[in-house]
């Protein structure tokens, strides 16, 4: 049984790792499972055939046998679930390792994503300076309590997890030296993620389909 | 042993049960699982004893014994993973279930808490008129694709889930119903979530601490 995820046929991102594909590839990586991509277009990913799999469009969407899932948080929580390597086993750290998934995801990337979509969407509205401020103080409050709590600590709690494996990849998108450089232990700890021999791997696979396009 | 969640002491949805320990109540009603709740003031909630709980302030907590969690939708996976009755018991509809949990939180809510944010937050900006239909926009779009995907059925896949308990209690944040009423499925969906006993017994519970206030 072949695992298929989908990722963007062409990444907006331009081949740095922040689609959310990413975050199904550095699992799979981690755990050593080997996987299909299908890549989408735009346009597909608004067909019938994808909104079937995934209903608000969109990618990466999971695919192994009979099961079908999409959000790239419950996607890691199965990978994490069905591979050892990813939660600690005792049960209250695996509790706690799952609460800090939905932390990244839920608490953390929100004004993250909120403050890069008005980059890419609201850039030539007349508003859009006096907001950017607002919008970063947001991100700054988030990013303070994170720090705060991360301390002089490698990973979030104990060993790396499927939680740090996703508040990477949420930190990466604020994709702003000046910001995160306001925050060393952070910035570290988004490089120790990075540093990762299955981070690695997955970073260069999906770079290869950004820049093998359209030559490949 | 007995569960201990904390709830907002003064809560800023005046008693209509947008807060999010409404989940964490209405997921140990539907267990059956009694609980004790323990008031938090906005002051307390920055204050190093709740940072301690949980790291980004605000509420719900949840503490039993040894284990403390945060993080609404991380309590309700836990809660239905240690209870019947809120996660189908075979694998592949279980994983679905979670997903749907994921895109409660991760795909549905985000516009829903940006729109009512900027209500709260920007409307005394000279922005505010013009950006108000950029957002409803934003959740137009999630509306439509949730009615799509929802069509006749009475929850999201299969029988009621924590997944439903979440997504109802995401889409109660729209917290308009010019809007929701233009999704005549979604407002009985909603509906449907609310006339269960164990939402009915969360939502008395979380108002009489609005309303007593300050008498009791």
């Amino acid at each position: 049984m072949t695992i298929t995820i989908t990722a963007f046929e062409h990444s907006p991102d331009r081949g740095i790792g922040l689609a959310r594909d990413m975050r199904i590839r550095w699992a799979l990586e981690e755990v050593g499972q080997s996987y299909a991509v299908r890549l989408v277009s735009f346009e597909a990913m608004k067909a019938p055939a994808h909104l079937a799999l995934r209903p608000f469009g969109q990618i990466p969407t999971y695919e192994d046998g009979d099961l079908a899932l999409f959000e790239s948080g419950a996607i890691v929580l199965h990978i994490a679930q069905h591979h050892a390597g990813l939660l600690p086993a005792e049960p209250g750290a695996r509790a706690r390792a799952i609460t800090w998934m939905f932390a990244a995801l839920n608490t953390v990337e929100p004004p993250i994503v909120e403050r890069s979509m008005a980059i890419v969407t609201e850039s030539d509205r007349p508003w859009f300076a006096a907001r950017q401020p607002i919008l970063d103080a947001r991100v700054r409050d988030r990013l303070s309590q994170l720090s705060a709590r991360l301390g002089t600590s490698d990973w979030l709690d104990g060993p790396f997890s499927a939680a740090d494996l996703l508040m990477v990849t949420v930190l990466r998108r604020v994709n702003n030296p000046t910001l995160l450089g306001e925050y060393p232990n952070i910035a570290a700890y988004i490089a120790r993620g990075e540093a990762r021999p299955a981070y690695q791997r997955a970073f260069a696979d999906q770079l290869a389909v950004f820049t093998c396009i359209p030559a490949c």
